[in-house]
Parts: structure tokens; sequence; C-alpha cells
């Protein structure tokens, strides 16, 4: 008996398609910031581990960087020099932003932490400083506020993540700026200080309603029902898991870099929209063709393109006259 | 102690904002099928009732028509008269379209159905034709296959829903044509053979899972589990209600035609879509607003311009070489 033949229903989207659109804005920007005669922006690389992925980030960046009118400048240090070496980037005008490999100290988040506010605030491209995310967990976009002419910056990740959703189009532009995900159910595979928990966050204030999983377990982040609150709250879901929030999402999104761990496509919800930010991909990909309505099985090419988004926002930052 | 100020999240949208866009796309694709001398396409409107409500509509095609380069000949004739009018239209080339206004024999909905098979395909507007509505639930889209050049004409009302649903963006561009609500969770509230059915089963053959309910109960229209059917496929849902589709479902469509009719706010979703196409609101405006996304009070004038753009495609059709 003939197989019957199956149609394809689900559409796989590449990053490269996002990020080639979000780099013609960046291009766009840059132009608008940039004076002719002025040098290439330059975004200084600090590298000091030894992670094969940080070399070949910091590879793609530099590529991505060349291809679009910036200068990158890797400068590999040892962990003792790295923070003298970010003082200097930071007082020297030739560099418009900085970008820190990490981890560093395996075992030490502490000391990364320490790292990341030692980069200064007006290079912070990455968007890690504490000013940076403490204006995105309150949902607040500008550092000077009431003038509002200095956004505040948005992490790389979850912000590509952000761009992606808009470009699939979750983001309902038909719907206030700043409400666009209301209505919308999202899960979020991942906790962690620099990619889950500003994720989940962003989303929610932007009106979704996350469940954010980890293996401590699941925190809802919503705006309270009628998103009525001005920045998200988060609640405890205490013996939930994710048999429990992936039948009620519109949009699952893994980030778990261990290659162990896979999503039980049998849980998703028929039609949802699956996206992957982990190195490992956190969905069984020709599984999840079959149930999912839109799969983006990587991220990291629209992460670059959003730390050249940041990097113009930084310059631009820099002209807003005081 | 001062009431907390509410922030406004529900958008209203207006019948007449998705009219004004579906118009002008007529008016485009009218300069194509009209050669300059030709004289105005001519829309000819039976009224053999003496329903007010027929007469406003008339009243408001006419204006529509009018405003948009169409001819309005609204023919006002006896019931026993109807069919005989209606046979001299179909072969009158002066006519382009034939609108009949129902119900007409109120208590003989046979009778009605009746005329409506009595109106020429070739100028069935409002796609109410067997051939036209065996068409929508079989999922093709042309008269002609396989040459597939004259596009079968969709009943105005459910086609007016469609596209509210397109401009809400409940439609996403990003998925395959056919395949763009796939995803989406629908109630339809009515289930007329003019109205709730063809929408359904217009939704389902979209992608959508939809709940169709009315006073007889609730049936599911899908295209089966990862939409796989090349048209969609009903299920009756036994002992379900409202209180267990509403609270399921991303759009809710409203369409019962008496006032006595609500939509229990409480049972719809945080952030849900909610359109009314019955003359009288089956929701309670002020509470929905505190709890829908998207509400949309009315879909009247979009139905005009439907009715237009099928009147469009009809003088295309007939241009096609056989």
């Amino acid at each position: 008996m003939a197989t019957p033949e199956v149609p394809k229903t689900c559409k796989v989207i590449l990053a490269d398609t996002i990020a080639k659109k979000l780099l013609a804005e960046v291009k766009d920007s840059l132009a608008k910031v940039q004076s002719e005669s002025a040098a290439k922006p330059t975004l200084a690389a600090f590298l000091a581990n030894d992670d094969p992925a940080a070399a070949q980030y910091a590879e793609w960046s530099k590529k991505t960087c060349e291809e679009n009118g910036f200068d990158f400048d890797l400068r590999k240090v040892n962990k003792e020099n790295l923070e003298e070496a970010i003082v200097a980037a930071n007082q020297d005008d030739g560099v418009d932003g900085i970008i820190v490999y990490y981890p560093i100290w395996a075992g030490n988040q502490q000391q990364d932490r320490y790292i990341q506010e030692t980069v200064a605030l007006s290079k912070d491209v990455e968007g890690l400083c504490h000013t940076h995310l403490f204006n995105m967990y309150h949902n607040v976009r500008f550092l000077d506020p009431p003038a509002n002419l200095k956004k505040s910056i948005l992490p790389c990740t979850p912000l590509a993540i952000v761009k992606a959703l808009e470009h699939l189009q979750i983001y309902n532009p038909i719907l206030a700026y700043g409400n666009r995900l209301f209505g919308k159910t999202i899960t979020v595979i991942n906790r962690s200080e620099v990619n889950g928990r500003p994720l989940a966050a962003l989303l929610a204030n932007d009106g979704a309603t996350v469940y954010s999983v980890d293996i401590s377990g699941v925190q809802l982040f919503t705006r309270g029902s009628g998103i009525r609150q001005p920045r998200h709250q988060v609640l405890d879901k205490k013996d939930w898991g994710l048999k429990d929030v992936l039948p009620l999402s519109d949009v699952v999104i893994g980030g778990v870099p261990t290659d162990g761990f896979k999503v039980a496509t049998d849980l998703i919800r028929d039609g949802a929209v699956c996206v992957n930010f982990s190195s490992y991909r956190n969905f069984d990909g020709p599984a999840v063709k079959e149930k999912a309505s839109i799969y983006v099985p990587s991220i990291g090419k629209v992460t670059i393109a959003v730390l050249l988004r940041n990097l113009v926002r930084l310059i631009a930052n820099r002209q807003v006259r005081q």
C-alpha cells in the first residue's frame, strides 16, 4: 500500500533570514549616526577563556562586523589581565562597544558578574550592566527619563528571540506597542540570568503569559489579569512541570545547553511555534516539524545582528546632547 | 481612595477601517478588468421582503457602490414575481451581479434556497449557488480546474470575517497560503447555512481548530492532527458547551441575531480576539474591552466591501477565455 503523501505544514525559518532583515535596519541606522568622515565603529571583544564555542562565535561576529561596516577588534587576554584591559577600553575613545565572552571563571559566577559590571555603561553592548538589567526588569525603556532620548540596552540573546518573534508575527502590530504579546502563552525552558530570566521578563512585559521552566520548577511571569501592571510579576507554580505548561503554549522556546535534553514533542500543542536558542538543539527536529506551525532551529546569527544593533544604539546615545 | 488608573489594553477595530482597505483593493482590481470606455459594473439587488434591516442594508450597499464606481440597481418586487425577475436579470448583459435580500418566505427556508439556486452562477455575487458552496466546503478555490483561472466565489459575511481576521493579523502571512490559521483555536457561535457553517469550514480549511456552537451543541471542525487533510472534517463534541470551548479559544466570533443572547465575558480567555457579526451585539462591550486584546463590534461594512470584491471577481471570471 502506498504511504499517503503528508503535506508539509511546518515552516522552518532560518536565523539567517531574520538576521538579514535586522542587518539592513542596522545599516540604515548606522548611516544616520555616522558622519561621512568618521572612522568605522569599533567593537572590542575580549576572549579570556578556552571555550571553542566562544572562539567560533567571535569568528562569526568578526565576519558579520566586517560585512556591515564595523571594525571588530578581538583581544585575547589572560583572565588575570582582563579587568585592566576592560578599564583601558572603557577610557579609549576609539572603542565604541565592549563584548566579553563568558563564562570566564567556571564555577565562579560571582566573578564573571564582577567583570560584567566593570564594562562602562556607555559601552555595554551586551546589556549586562546592572543599570541596563534593572531597566529591562522594570520595563523602563530609556536611560534618561523624562527626556527619553537615550535608549536602554537589552541583552542580545533575549532581544534576538524577541526580534525573531516579531519576524514570525507572534508580536501583533495591530496592538499597542508594549502590549503586542497580549493573549499569547509562551514557555521558556531555561532561566539563566543572562538568557532565560531576562527573556521571560521581556515577553511578560510585552503582555504574554510566560511559563519559565528550569530544573528547580515552573514560574509564571505575567502583567496580571488583563495586563494591568506596568511591569511583570512572578508567581511560583508549585508542582507544575513541562507536562502542564507545554500543552497550553502557543510558543515554546528551548534553551538548555546540553545534548541530553529534548522537549517531548507529544506534549507540544498542534500548530505551536518552536524556537531553539541552545547550541544543542532542544527539539527533535524531524518530529517537531510534524507538529509545529513554525520551527526556528537556531538563533545565533540573529544574536550577532542584535549585537550590532545595540552598538549603533550606544553610538546614538553618546550623540544625545546632555 | 483613588481608583487606580486602568491602562487601556483592548484595541477596538471598526469595520470601517477594514472596509476602506478592501475598497482600495477593489478599486485597483476594478481598474484592471474595466476598459476605459466600458459602462460601470451593475449590481442588481432584489428586495422582496418588508424587513427594515434589509432595506437599511440595501441603502448602505447603494451608497458604497456609488462611491466606488459601481451602479446599484435596487429592484423592489413582489415575492410572486421574484423568480421571473431574477431569470430576466440572469439573461441581461447589463447586469453583472445579482443580490437577493433574505429571508423572503419566512418559515420556508426551502423556498429561499430555491431562489438562491435560481441566480446564475456567473452572477452569484453572494456565493450562495450550490457550485460555489460545494467548492467552499471542499476547499476548492477555482471553478475551472486544472486551468484555475476562474475563482470560485465565497459567501460575503463569512469572507468578510476572514478578511477581518487577516487585517487583525490572526492569519499569519509567514505560514503557507491555505495554512495561515494553523495553531489557532476559534469559536464560532452560530451555525446557520449562510453564515456560521460556511465560516467554520473556511477557518478550518485554513488550518484552525474551530468550535462551531449553536443551540443544538458543539461541533469541532479541523483538518486533522497536524492539518493533514486537504479539507476540513467535522466531529460532534457531545455534551460540550460554551463553558468548555471559550476558555480554549484565541478568537471568539459571535453571530446570534437576538438581543437576549450575550457571550459570558468571564469565560473568555484573557487577551482573546472578539468579533461580533450579529446585528445585535453578542458581546457585553464594556466588559469585553477589559478582557480582550482586540474587539471588532460589527462587520457589516466589511461585508459590503466583500460584495463589491466578489462582483469584480465575477467580471474577471467572465473575461477568462474559454
